[in-house]
């Protein structure tokens, strides 16, 4: 019997042999009667909370189910939304209040059982879709695919199973021309079972999700894209957005096609992605000028044309900024059959890979003797301040090459119990600040490492130490204060 | 006898060979009694206006002297200056009303005498500093390099001239580290005659001048940047700053060092030159997947963290954005010494030099039969929409291409009478529009084409053309009006 445990708490759950949900799911719907059924699959870090933004719409008007599959990455997500505890922590107080709400509305349900699409009025797709990168254990990005039978196999899922008249709303992130592909899946399973596919109905239209305190806002409260497949495609979507998006506040983007907001949605992305590898070469050309590129880069910002120029950094972490140029330049060569791939756009990602490496070298250069066996603290985990999240977090790499120094690592992290990736505790307080720490590293932005009490209080009460900002968390004044005491270097800060 | 020939008018000057023009040079300060004397350094186009803007300083407190080269290429700018004439077109109103201030005041002359520095209190330097580029005829960026011996040597001039206590205010675009090679070389040129050299004031601070209707806002309404070499240095940069720019409305950022001034304005151009080339292969990605590039950048634009996500287009001119990436580039190497250049930034020179040959390529194929023979218009040759200059257009390399298929190509600029780089004349009219003319290519995106007068009256009254808008001038509806008669294509624009 295969077991799913939770991420989130003590829980276990038993996978099923027999995978019938159907009577739950009628239950569920029975007592949530004429309200349109929406299902949304995929219960990661979009689905799940699309399914609480869904289930809070404006006029509360649907009857909402998650879906995810019965493996044991994902099972415990379903039993936890049903057992009243949602799957994913949040530094956002409305995800907990919109949960509670649905709760006590009942219109919220989650199954593994594709019996819920014959149910569906309206489907979200929100799986993943990834990159398989091949890097070398330091991040040299060797060689990259895409594989879409996964995408296929989950719309095919929809297309064995919906009603005539289904509209599906295709919100992961694809490589552009994904959606036409999955017309045709849908269209010939309709088909072959004798329904008439020319009242189907499928739309695109991107999420702009940011995890943190913003959360469900990052959803509900913010511009969106979309476009459909055909003019009532289109229309539909436009239809259901408006149901659940504040849109006279953030009104919608038409676009003329399905291509077109996939495209630009890996363009965003490669765009925030090149704008962070522009920076890194003029971090190091900052710290052998004995420039303060963090000074120069809030001057520049100060001119309309140049305010989404970035500031140094360790490194580009998350799920969307670390594929999704790669995803787009897949496409590119292989389902528009360009011969030419999107050079910048994957240098960007070899860049940003490659980040915390150029953070080793700093600490390394400028700490100017030996880290073998140095006693070394992170502080934080995350590749986002305020969040605990460690998906492809830079700090990874960051401390695999201490790790080949022989160092010993301490690791704070406010948000972040246990890192899954790396299989280790780490402190959520300031005990791991020893009397013999000899290095203090500030790897993640987290607003606690900027307060007066906690990390900064306590690091004045202690020896002599070097401390490397790799964020650019550090004031002015906090930087003074601290060289009172203490070695203070940050990156892309030559010596000022 | 040498001959300066004036390009704005019919006038052409001798060139004295007694370069003595200190008589005027005290006359003109007799008649300015008690004025702090401003000696601007350089009269291209930063230069003359900066010396309107020094003789319209807040208080009127100055008295300016504006000092260039007798050669061919300068001569005749000084004796325009001194003639009534001012020596730069512009669209922008003030440049000429403030000229005529100055006239009625009587605080601005020009000479080629160095003697100016002598009775200078302030000096400015808006001298060019170029690289020379190797490329190919094709614009392949094949070396670079940069020759400081010019500017070391105007520097020189002041320093072999200047007064005690003389204040140096250098605005040209340097390679970071050139404020402190000129500080040395003045030290060095005072100590050398004598003079107490502690009691000299050097200080940074760039333009950010753009030539066209605010050309004299640019410099007087915008924010600045500025460092000294000393703490004085900067002070006194300071307080001269405010006595021509609205610093309270556009607030001074002062920054550490000289080096982190200079590395600001070429980072600062530098991320618009890479934003530009991150757009190039997207476009190119857009025309193979149907994809509307435009729609698509500006839904995109609706995001405050992507604001400066830039249009397609056929090309970058102008005189920053072509060189300052490898300006820096080449400081970072030769100046401070580093082995890494600055790839990206050099790969984004390279990739615009290149984007005339992308929208040459585009019109091939779209266009879809043998250029060879075909007359052809080019709408606009400038660089920039609705200003005459012609520095380094990307039209030029568009205009070689087509010549090379033994096109016959006219040219018309609203703006432009005879472009100088390629020797020929421009229509200001669209009687160049002819009977016979085959293909019409915008390539600036000057309002005036917009207008439903002229250009898109007349192209409505002739036979079936292929139109190319090379730089998203023309509106959908504009699209749609023309394609009831003409075939139209859009650069970084799908068939739709």
């Amino acid at each position: 019997m295969k077991l799913s445990k939770s991420l989130i708490d003590d829980s276990v759950y038993k996978i099923p042999e027999n995978l019938d949900d159907s009577k739950n799911i009628d239950k569920f719907l029975s007592s949530n009667k004429d309200k349109p059924v929406v299902v949304v699959q995929g219960l990661g870090f979009v689905g799940s909370v699309m399914s609480l933004v869904c289930a809070n719409s404006i006029k509360n008007e649907y009857s909402v189910i998650g879906i995810d599959l019965p493996n044991e990455e994902s099972f415990w997500k379903i039993c936890s939304i049903n057992d009243g505890v949602f799957p994913v922590v949040s530094s956002d107080k409305k995800v907990e209040s919109f949960f509670e709400e649905s709760k006590k509305r009942g219109n919220l349900y989650a199954t593994y059982d594709t019996y819920a699409y014959k149910k569906a009025d309206i489907v979200i797709v929100d799986i993943n879709l990834d990159v398989a990168k091949e890097s070398s254990e330091f991040k040299d990005l060797e060689s990259y695919d895409v594989d879409l039978s996964g995408f296929k196999k989950a719309i095919r899922s929809i297309g064995k199973n919906c009603k005539e008249g289904i509209f599906v709303l295709i919100e992961t992130t694809v490589p552009p021309g994904s959606t036409k592909i999955a017309y045709d899946i849908l269209y010939q399973e309709m088909t072959q079972r004798g329904l008439n596919a020319t009242n189907l109905f499928v739309g695109h239209s991107y999420e702009r999700v940011m995890p943190g305190p913003n959360y469900i806002d990052s959803i509900q409260n913010f511009y969106r894209v979309y476009s459909g497949i055909n003019e009532e495609s289109a229309e539909k979507t436009k239809n259901f957005l408006e149901t659940i998006i504040s849109t006279k506040k953030y009104p919608l983007t038409k676009l003329k096609n399905t291509n077109s907001t996939e495209l630009s949605k890996v363009l965003e992305n490669s765009y925030r992605a090149m704008n962070i590898s522009f920076i890194v070469e003029w971090s190091r050309f900052a710290e052998e000028a004995g420039v303060d590129l963090y000074e120069v880069v809030n001057a520049i910002r100060m001119r309309p044309t140049h305010k989404n120029i970035m500031l140094p950094g360790i490194g580009v972490g998350g799920y969307c900024l670390t594929k999704d140029p790669l995803l787009a330049s897949w496409s590119k060569q292989n389902i528009f059959s360009s011969s030419e791939p999107l050079t910048m756009s994957e240098e960007s990602v070899r860049t940003n890979d490659k980040m915390p490496e150029k953070a080793f070298n700093f600490l390394k250069s400028s700490f100017g003797k030996s880290l073998e066996g140095k006693k070394i603290l992170l502080l934080g985990i995350s590749y986002l301040p305020d969040v605990g999240d460690t998906r492809y977090t830079p700090v990874e790499l960051f401390y695999k090459y201490l790790a080949g120094e022989n160092c010993i690592i301490n690791l704070h992290d406010p948000f972040i119990k246990f890192w899954e990736e790396i299989d280790i505790e780490i402190s959520n307080d300031y005990s791991c600040l020893e009397d013999d720490t000899d290095i203090v590293v500030i790897s993640t932005g987290h607003s606690e490492y900027k307060s007066q009490d906690g990390f900064l209080k306590k690091i004045m009460n202690i020896h002599k130490l070097f401390i490397l900002d790799t964020v650019g968390l550090l004031n002015e004044k906090q930087i003074a204060d601290l060289k009172t005491i203490h070695d203070v270097k940050v990156l892309g800060r030559g010596d000022i």
